[in-house]
């Protein structure tokens, strides 16, 4: 499987912890949004241009959350990341487009500061913080995101939650996303590697972004 | 069942229309989200907070994609609405997903001109834009947005586009996408009376927002 994406944003990461959670081996093709014949290339393929993009054999599959949804209905051969029972997909669904909500405030804060250095706009951080604070008064009495048991809600929420550390959000400040991110993060096999190395990328991405 | 929702959102209509063409009668319960008390009531029925939420016994079902994919897999008799085909069900997830990134940016332009009379910003304006054109460009050969008939993806995206109306973006200069939206709107009955209601609504709650 072919897999379209950019190291940088969590929507990407989430679907690499999850192949490396289901063993799946992907063909990692880069793109670079801001190439026109790059991101031409990948209109072809996939019309909607989103990003991740995977292609797996003749179905194309573009959207970070829909893709988490095809690889664990497809590979998660103990049915507990996407269960089928309509309760548990329901509240990972919630879950799911939360985190798309979440993850646009967290843009729409983050892309002007630390890629064209402006200032930031108190606003925008306000609607990302009330995200953040919301999904910390959801967690008070939950271990995991939707189920009790990690799902695929709890690995995309994770790196939208791990990337607010670029605009100097602490997880720490809100208790129960800190707890619940312990958590998760400790069962996600190979993900210290993993985040270490999204780090070094974001750097180096950062150094060549912003301005002097 | 119990449905908080309100009237101006298109995320609340879409869900107002599928009960429609499922024939379902929602006990509807109006929020204001700039109502703290009000806010406070729906925080302890669903702590995402997230509108509409559809209360239907025990389970309660947050955030208006989420809501659509519950109602039509519980009362869709005929099982089209969102079909269990994993490849259908893939096409359709995605242009949900989509869906809400059209919806945040319309909200991100919107909101600052039709609540506070700001100055319209041209650069949300355009992030706005690249979605309406990537939405007409995937709809060239297709008659609907996700399968070869009316899926709940259509019901949402139907509301987002008429939505645009309000900021004078004319899905007229959009040829794929009028010629969907007519053809979608031809297939909800009782539509048109809906969509003038709306109207109305939309008209009445301008009329108060706007400063003179």
């Amino acid at each position: 499987m072919d897999l379209y994406y950019h190291i940088i944003p969590p929507t990407s990461r989430a679907i690499l912890v999850l192949a490396n959670i289901l063993k799946l081996k992907l063909n990692l093709i880069s793109i670079d949004t801001k190439d026109a014949n790059e991101m031409e290339m990948l209109s072809k393929i996939n019309p909607l241009q989103s990003l991740p993009t995977l292609v797996d054999g003749e179905i194309v599959v573009g959207e970070s959350h829909t893709v988490l949804i095809y690889l664990a209905e497809k590979f998660d051969k103990a049915g507990t990341l996407y269960p089928v029972d309509q309760s548990k997909r329901t509240k990972i669904n919630e879950c799911l487009f939360f985190d798309t909500n979440m993850y646009k405030c967290f843009v729409a804060y983050s892309m002007p500061v630390v890629l064209k250095g402006m200032e930031p706009n108190e606003e925008l951080m306000e609607k990302l913080l009330v995200c953040v604070r919301t999904f910390d008064r959801y967690l008070e009495n939950r271990s995991y995101a939707a189920c009790d048991h990690l799902t695929v809600a709890d690995v995309s929420l994770f790196q939208t939650i791990a990337a607010l550390a670029v605009i100097d959000i602490q997880k720490a400040d809100y208790a129960n996303v800190n707890r619940w991110y312990e958590k998760v993060h400790s069962e996600m096999t190979g993900s210290d590697e993993f985040q270490a190395q999204c780090e070094r990328a974001l750097r180096a991405f950062l150094a060549k972004q912003l301005p002097n």
